[in-house]
């Protein structure tokens, strides 16, 4: 039966269909199955001691504030906080440059709200985020797909997609999700250079930077297009910079910030107003007691030798058993790495047979909005344990082994 | 200079003006005054102690979960005790009908996401909550007055406005916001039936149901419209009905939920999920940890009892003080009263009159979408203390009589 409600659903949510990535994600929830399917951060690595703390100091001396309504805009010192933290990196912002947000997913929604018309073009890397598709569907967007390799984005096929007239670039330079690939720095100054030439700005979604475990820090593309332009000491810049606490200190805090123009800001505040008032007061209090120390810089540490203990295991274990017909990024931090399978082979359905076979992964495809990517998987390193990790990804090659002689005897039979 | 992202706005943002009522509000935080103009609860109620023992066993036993990425819905202990909660009342839910959100503002801002499209009308009370409309100004609604009194939306006035077509109608049943009226279950009777026969479904927000101090608990509109529509152990009524852990427990958590039919809940949750993932994990267990042992049915006793003290402490002061030319509301529960001044008067006016004097309120006018309440104001009874408010409120009265005082004077001049 159809309730009153279901027959006045507006146009956009007719198309808003389950995802088939959400479907698979449920299948790798058996408690059996090693999943390098989710995006988790190692639960091994949350401070809860240091958290645990901070709970009590906030509620012993603020509990009233803490407990009570906040500004939209989020908790001063907290703002205050994340600026240093940004201008230890070059860039000049201050905390009006600053909006704290319910998890990033909730910037890149706010993105949508303020920019999009129905029907505009976003300039992405193909593969892309997920979330930003997703957010980014439900205001009608289309995307130019600018293909990337292992150093992101090609920028040289840029220009093209610029030419079609997009409202922003979006790009996530540093271990991107889901390839793990870094734009070089190279591309970093092309890409800032061919933004502002064809007055497009730029998106700079950037969870993973701080989770860089081998290699020199890369500067970020707002700090090079606040070079480029010579901004004078304010951030006028032509990029918009997204980051968040999800990795460093706990993603089921739902904390995160946009960097912008303070205008755009201003605009970004009364977005938040509309759409959730403000983010939970108690959280950034407690984040702001956790870090103002500076532990997060001592933490972060501890979470960059945990990862690369996992992508290590990950990596020297696919050395190992996978087929030489597969191939993978070899990431430099982050949480994730991407796997190439051979032209024929169809991830979706070798996730099929993975499950059975109690591993899991996600399929590629979906991160392309405008197809490909059929023979492409994404392995998420952070959230299992090295064993497992080696246990899985064990388990995976010997599958893709098998497929692969398979494809090779059924190539005899047709050719 | 206009930074490369300002040009960019979307035409639906360059409507988006700041807001007169944040001006107005801003001016309320000076220390020295006494302000009847925000909605915030009492802190001496916020119960420190409680929450932060649940903190600590929460991070003790549960650490890596609540710190970690949940499910988008919530967490299924807490919207189980919520269904619990409404099953006492008599509506017939599961955890399936329920949708964690971050506060309410969230669940109003999903409302105009799933169901509204641009020009879609909205049948609400005159005056009606300024969030509401915030919210759905931001999907381009417009908006079917129906006039209140001290008994509610005048619900004889209702069947014309249903004619025009509207999307949905939006009701506060239960001391209003902003006016402290409660529907009487006459009105509330005939409106689900004038719901039904228009196929009108109804949005039921209810944040302050549990604040009445005195008189006899209404049954909730959705109770009563599945039990005119006989609704057989499911939920599949024509109200969505709102409601929130921020007038209980804390608004700074950021905790509110969304009943509906399953099959539009799962909507609501695919909108959340775009929106911002999921609401704070941690947030969410601890307020289970608080709430599963029945502390809150206690204390909201003590609620209650400190919002009698403080609204008699009002009443009694304007009965006192105000001159006879003013009318006012006498709420029996919630956080607000509603005032108004003879028709001449313009309470925008008198506000910077108060502020002068060191006191505030809110001007009416802005919660009436179509116009209209220039001579009303909202005042806020919960967040000052009972001296505070017999301070606050002998400021106010006096100046009201040297106003009333003025007008007459001025009305002898003019005659």
């Amino acid at each position: 039966m159809q309730t009153p409600w279901e027959y006045r659903y507006a146009h956009r949510m007719q198309k808003m269909g389950s995802s088939v990535i959400r479907e698979l994600l449920k299948l790798t929830e058996q408690p059996d199955i090693i999943s390098f399917g989710g995006g988790l951060p190692a639960p091994e690595v949350f401070p809860v001691k240091e958290f645990k703390e901070a709970c009590n100091i906030v509620l012993d001396t603020l509990g009233a504030q803490a407990l009570q309504y906040g500004t939209t805009e989020g908790y001063t010192p907290l703002r205050e906080m994340i600026a240093r933290h940004t201008r230890r990196y070059g860039i000049q912002v201050e905390a009006g440059n600053i909006c704290i947000t319910s998890g990033s997913q909730q910037a890149l929604d706010f993105m949508g709200r303020l920019f999009l018309n129905r029907g505009d073009y976003i300039v992405v890397e193909s593969p892309t985020y997920l979330g930003a598709l997703q957010a980014w569907n439900a205001y009608g967007a289309q995307y130019i797909s600018v293909p990337s390799d292992e150093n992101g984005m090609i920028v040289d096929e840029l220009e093209k997609a610029l030419r079609i007239g997009p409202k922003f670039i979006y790009i996530l330079p540093n271990f991107q999700n889901p390839s793990g690939s870094t734009l070089t720095l190279e591309r970093r100054l092309k890409l800032v250079e061919l933004a502002d030439r064809y007055g497009v700005p730029i998106i700079e979604d950037d969870p993973y930077g701080q989770l860089r475990f081998e290699g020199e820090h890369l500067p970020s593309v707002a700090l090079l297009d606040s070079q480029y332009r010579q901004d004078n000491g304010t951030y006028t810049g032509n990029v918009i910079y997204l980051s968040t606490f999800s990795k460093l200190l706990s993603p089921g805090l739902r904390l995160a910030w946009v960097i912008a123009p303070e205008q755009v800001t201003r605009k970004i505040v009364m977005t938040k107003q509309a759409a959730d008032l403000h983010t939970a007061t108690f959280n950034q209090i407690v984040a702001y007691e956790v870090g103002k120390g500076g532990f997060l810089d001592e933490h972060v540490k501890v979470i960059r030798a945990t990862y690369k203990e996992r992508r290590d295991a990950m990596l020297e274990t696919m050395d190992e058993i996978f087929p030489s017909e597969v191939r993978w990024t070899r990431p430099q931090g982050g949480m994730f790495l991407w796997g190439i399978l051979p032209d024929w082979m169809d991830a979706t359905e070798l996730f099929k047979t993975a499950i059975d076979k109690k591993v899991a992964f996600v399929p590629g495809a979906a991160f392309h909005p405008n197809g490909g990517g059929k023979n492409t998987m994404r392995l998420n390193f952070s959230y299992c344990s090295p064993d497992a990790i080696r246990e899985g990804i064990t388990r995976l090659g010997l599958l893709l082994r098998e497929e692969v002689a398979k494809g090779a005897r059924q190539k005899y039979l047709y050719e």
